[in-house]
């Protein structure tokens, strides 16, 4: 693409909210489950009818299902959205009921005020801005402040009710469930307003939630909560639009994203992020040094404390939930790198190690740390600490450079959290599957039990094309052993931007992997849904399999690629076994069997067998030791 | 489908061989290591060439790369195929000159004589037949037999230099792999024809190779080898020719299939097996109780040990190379899987549960166990012990039905050893990731050793349209565990047959799983494509990554989605961050600047930032610890 065609693309903004994903998931209601200590906290969750089972002529109901839901208000029919005014900010009445916080009268980052007063930039900028909160002088706003002070505010209360999934409704038959191996982890029965506030307070858990993202709904990162997982969007300075970024962000909390990172570096984007966080139901995250670099023409060495604090501020101000901020990357692990098979491979991580180098002086980021705290503080942005020096292969897995960058995480982590800041632990990368549990383990010890936040990690280099899948594996066991939150990888990484499908297939990828770590943990209730579909399966109820399944649209579809008729989704059997070798459909008919004989209870079977098998007696009777 | 329609369909037979996959891998050929302990034997591998690195200016060569290749003479452009003909019988002189077998005077199954004198068959047979071997009176043509007796066969040779790899030819500073942690395997630093010997004997391996194979190239499966694959093919009733079956079949060894089952169960199972067969590189596998059952009309209660016994013939005459056979579903098991959440959902295991109930007789291949082994030794067919009772649903697994079969399971692997017919036990399933492992260690207790082939495990139940990648996660771990060979599962796994694109995604799902397990389990020499390839990607050697990886065409297809131009195949960044944010460019950058500042080693580096930093001393030199 040329650069005048790039540009022409970039600047493409949403003209209507015609393009954005509304369509609710089929046989799907969005219902609000209602707060008990404050009323006015509504928690989403998404409803799915099922059919009933057919049996002996007549018919049994099945009970709805709850589902987690990020999608916010899109897959909401009864809520009119326009993306040119953003999302209800549902938070608003709880931050300023807190009264620590005041607003401004503009926004107060240079930069952010230079963009504002361009005329050049009207036809791209969100049209409804609002003016930015901040704390009032020396106040904290931050829930881990809250936390620690013994309150449970609004948003500790939503994420009870959002993490229990209706715990009370779930059948008791169906929701059996294997006991976990939480492997450290404390998952409580049942997760209360209070056991929240206690995880945030001692910095196991964070909320992202900054003042100025008051449309996002409440969530948490922990290990003792759901596995979360991340997708990232954005531009590249080679590939598409706000309009597009907007629609990817949407898309991914359609398809369960629980948090959106916009990596953007192309141009526009102060524009596009604010674009994407009016109008985002789930707390988005940054990696700040990469539009700091884009101030600077990208040539790391110019780049100062000073720009970049602005930068946070700007960003802060506009709303972002947490910054990736790679201040781990110190002087000293540098030289680790350089015999590295792949170096650097961290974006963040390559930009700070060669100013450091360039200049001959210690990360600013770190140097600055204590500031930085400050900032995130008045706004409650959380951190998240970028592992910059994170393997980008298996040959460079687990080596000192990375680990000594994770000690120095645990460092900052303490520091941040002398402030009330947030913090999370951003982790690898590349790892041999044997070499996972070790990233778990030293990052508990080393940063204090603070959220780890890996990226896959993927297990094997050989697969480009395929790495969403060699990444789950590892992003599968790290979330069993204790990892909070996974970073999505796409089948395009390595390779290129991910387009609409990529993003799709990473995040149910994800999701299937978070899924997996629940059950290992032993999340409770986190087999219902498993328990629910099988039984779905089971009884051939088709359509209900499609609707409770991840994606319910891939479901039928590859289902129907075969068998179109609709007659087909109550039929016993399916295209891949043909209708005389459906084993379940055998097993029935072996039920029916056992039933007609009166045989309708293992007990009744065995003595029924017993009673009956003379001959089988005399042929092999002997087997009954 | 219409019936007259389906049948028409089920009747297409190859008539050239234009729609058989024959592109070789790009940047590829085919290269023969010649055995040394027998001159004849030649090792086929793929032989990736690469593309010199630039520096400074100049070029500095990398060398070719020879991985292990299951894709036959169909990727050498030197051989001519003709699938009427079928391919070459490599093994036929080793078979013969070990002086145990004659050939029959014609097939011998009653049935496989109907097929062959039925003049309506005459279009779909295969037509170029040969007259089947079978062991002398009293010989046992095993594998297992050889092996115990001490001797090393060309089979162990050749399976001796595939499974080795080319270790002797790797760089030695890219052949640096992290040391695995092998679970209890053995793994030596070389496998050497004596160790494959002596694997066989102890029945901790199988070669799967029946004498009526002679065209399969050697391989084997057990826990201190390579991990394999199966990929599963074949019609149902609903769907798909013979034409298609033979070159999903192709197309499965072209991707790295291992194995191939062939699961047919639509008319013509036994002209669609002699078509596999005959021009199959790669060991196949059937379950014979699916045509027993066609047989009989579908009808289970009307099978006979008559009628089974004539059908392992028949196929075993056909070249079979193993026998899935659900002997462990003992009559007193039944009972148990009523209560279940999924009941039974093997198909072996409902046909074979319900004639047991129906006769109230005991399963009747596990009565005949001795004289199925007594066959199995006459032609060389290894039993896949199955696991008729594995579970269907997370609900279900781990339970008294699924363990009191692998017990059986053990019983009759120690009894078909007692005959030295060669035997590996089938694996769950659906199983949540910390209960897999209990799956492993009963195994190999309960079954002293045997290889263990397991179906995924599948770790959610709530992702159908993605059981390739739930099952991914379960059976990388399982692999690890000490898996030998791993059954794919495709994307319409609970959906619908697999067409061609769902076997691709399938087979390069499953050889992620089984590398990563090589690489936990420290195969030597399995990182060396790792680390050849992660060389690559760092230097922007964009055709070597693409030809490196598993799937070349897809990795090259997503690159070129957003940057399709011939210069982008060199340039130092792709369209996921753009030029300017290219992290290995940075590092790139940063190597090149030490360098300058002759600071081109570690030390170097550490001594002149020491010696150049005095301003950085003052700021914060207390880093330096």
């Amino acid at each position: 693409m040329s650069d005048a065609k790039a540009n022409q693309k970039h600047g493409t903004v949403p003209s209507s909210s015609d393009g954005i994903t509304r369509k609710p998931f089929p046989a799907s209601k969005k219902i609000y489950v209602p707060g008990t200590l404050y009323p006015d906290v509504r928690v989403p969750m998404r409803e799915i009818e099922l059919t009933p089972t057919r049996i002996d002529g007549g018919e049994e109901p099945n009970a709805s299902v709850a589902v987690y839901d990020c999608s916010g208000p899109y897959t909401d029919p009864a809520v009119a959205i326009d993306v040119r005014q953003g999302l209800e900010p549902l938070r608003e009445g709880w931050i300023r009921a807190r009264g620590d916080v005041e607003e401004t009268g503009g926004v107060s980052s240079v930069y952010a005020q230079e963009r504002a007063s361009d005329p050049a930039l009207t036809a791209v900028r969100f049209p409804n801005l609002r003016k930015p909160l901040r704390a009032k002088s020396g106040a904290r706003v931050t829930q881990m402040h809250y936390a620690r002070r013994g309150q449970i505010t609004p948003e500790m209360e939503y994420i009870a009710i959002r993490e229990n999934q209706r715990l009370e409704q779930m059948d008791a038959a169906l929701a059996k469930q294997h006991p976990g191996e939480a492997l450290g982890a404390a998952i409580p029965e049942r997760i209360t307003p209070e056991f929240v506030r206690d995880e945030v307070a001692r910095g196991r858990a964070i909320i992202p939630s900054n003042i100025n993202h008051p449309e996002s709904e409440p969530m948490i990162i922990g290990r003792n909560f759901l596995v979360k997982i991340n997708s990232n969007i954005g531009n590249s300075a080679v590939t598409s639009s706000i309009e597009e970024e907007v629609e990817k962000m949407v898309w991914s909390t359609h398809w369960g994203a629980d948090t959106v990172m916009d990596l953007s570096t192309g141009p526009h984007i102060h524009e596009t992020r604010e674009w994407i966080l009016r109008n985002s139901p789930v707390p988005i995250g940054t990696v700040p040094i990469y539009q700091a670099l884009e101030k600077v023409g990208g040539r790391p060495e110019e780049l100062t404390w000073d720009l970049f604090r602005d930068t946070l501020i700007e960003q802060a101000e506009q709303g972002v939930d947490y910054f990736t901020i790679h201040a781990g990357v110190l002087l000293r692990f540098v030289p680790w790198t350089a015999q590295r098979t792949t170096g650097i491979v961290s974006r963040g991580g390559s930009i700070l190690a060669k100013w450091c180098l360039a200049h001959h002086k210690e990360n600013f980021t770190y140097t600055h740390w204590d500031e930085i705290c400050e900032i995130m503080a008045a706004y409650d942005v959380a951190f998240s600490i970028g592992d910059g020096l994170r393997p980008g292969s298996l040959a460079d897995a687990n080596d000192k450079a990375q680990f000594g960058e994770l000690q120095v995480q645990g460092e900052l982590t303490r520091r941040a959290w002398e402030q009330d800041v947030q913090v999370m632990n951003e982790g690898p990368g590349h790892v041999p599957m044997h070499m996972i549990r070790d990233n778990m383990t030293k990052q508990l010890e080393w940063c204090g039990e603070a959220p780890f936040y890996t990226l896959g990690p993927l297990t094997t280099d050989i697969a480009p094309g395929y790495d969403h899948i060699t990444s789950a594996i590892g992003a599968a066991m790290i979330g069993w052993y204790g990892t909070a939150m996974l970073c999505y990888v796409t089948p395009k990484e390595h390779l290129g931007l991910p387009d609409k499908n990529d993003v799709r297939e990473g995040v149910i990828t994800y999701k299937i992997a978070a899924h997996a770590a629940d059950l290992a943990k032993g999340h409770p209730g986190a087999q219902y849904r498993d328990n629910v579909l099988s039984k779905a399966r089971f009884e051939f109820r088709w359509d209900d399999q499609f609707n409770l399944a991840l994606d319910p649209e891939r479901a039928r579809e590859f289902h129907d690629a075969t068998l179109p008729a609709e007659g087909a989704k109550v039929a016993h059997f399916c295209s891949m076994c043909g209708p005389k070798f459906c084993s379940m459909e055998i097993t029935q008919q072996l039920r029916d069997f056992a039933k007609q004989k009166g045989l309708d209870t293992e007990e009744a079977i065995e003595a029924g067998l017993l009673e009956q098998s003379k001959a089988f007696e005399e042929a092999g009777g002997e087997i009954y030791s």
